[in-house]
């Protein structure tokens, strides 16, 4: 049984994401693959829990330590009873956010230190890391637009605009870094052109997991 | 402002750590001092939340890995926000249950490596270890009638005679590396003879922080 490939889905708000990972599980099934589409803090019961505790507006402004290990605790469930249990089946895993997201939130956006959330990184994941990284990089003003646009902001959207611009410029100085394995859309474009570019990208990765 | 002491109660099921932990605190504000009595892993509005998670009896069995990070979120939000202020203000705290807590429960008893434990330590609490921990230290099937007949089991009181035999084993070993700050209550005995020992071990404390 060949494994299946872990490809992530990243960017700030508004960046269509969601919309995105079901278009491209779609795809990855025209092509063949059996894909299963979850996303981060949640995708397993406890983690949605924790979720909960995260995204509450009722709680008071928790220590950026504590966002970072509640995120870890997560991932750590959502990894290894949903994520590693259905690579190892053969399954292709889209995920909607993962350790990209908290370098970019609260590394680059709150200061937390890089090398403390690589601490926790390599305690969770040991060597594991995503196969591919899409990151949907939008202007800080479009996607605060589209996120509001959606409705009632959650804690995270009501930071502000300096923040979100922090968060970008960390996931393109990660991208910068290994180019091949974070593939970038330039989510600003319509639709139409965001699709092009994410069908290049799956079709890329379509055909290196075929060699 | 001389920095308050902070001791820790820890010890197994029905081992008496809450009534005691009160009894204490009326003891040392008798000897002049101002004490904060609080608990692991709870204690602050977050924590209380992640609590809520931990010790949820609707959600299935989680990863042990998770729990972990878990029990250190909440005892970051714990520590920064309630307790490090506190004992900078000159404030003594009892708390009941830390982090040799973690190491008996969920390394002794689930077998989550020490090594592990003790990286998490260091990432949350730095150099910071209580000045006393005081062990209450009781046969498992004592403890576990007590337990029980306190009410309904949560989800670690569910666990086997095995299990609770491990974390005690864990915590005399801990004890015994460094019995000058691991007082030792033979918690077995009857109420009065269990004051008097706690009475013996709280003068000493009193005594070696007015040096």
């Amino acid at each position: 049984m060949k494994r299946g490939l872990f490809i992530t889905l990243e960017g700030g708000e508004g960046a269509g994401k969601s919309t995105n990972a079901t278009w491209l599980a779609d795809y990855l099934r025209s092509c063949g693959k059996t894909v299963l589409v979850t996303r981060e803090p949640g995708g397993t019961e406890v983690g949605e829990a924790i979720r909960g505790v995260l995204l509450s507006p009722d709680l008071p402004a928790m220590n950026a330590d504590t966002e970072l290990l509640l995120m870890f605790a997560a991932r750590n469930e959502h990894l290894h009873t949903k994520i590693l249990p259905a690579l190892e089946q053969g399954i292709w895993v889209i995920c909607d956010r993962f350790t990209d997201a908290t370098y970019a939130y609260q590394g680059y956006g709150r200061g937390i230190a890089l090398s403390r959330i690589a601490a926790l990184e390599q305690w969770v994941q040991g060597d594991i890391r995503p196969d591919y990284v899409i990151l949907f990089d939008l202007d800080v003003t479009t996607g605060m637009a589209r996120a509001q646009a959606r409705g009632r902001a959650d804690r995270f959207e009501q930071e502000h605009t300096a923040f979100f611009e922090r968060i970008r410029a960390g996931y393109q100085q990660r991208a910068a870094q290994l180019p091949a394995r974070y593939p970038t859309i330039r989510a600003g474009e319509a639709l139409e052109a965001v699709r092009q570019q994410l069908l290049a990208v799956a079709e890329r990765i379509v055909a290196e997991a075929a060699q």
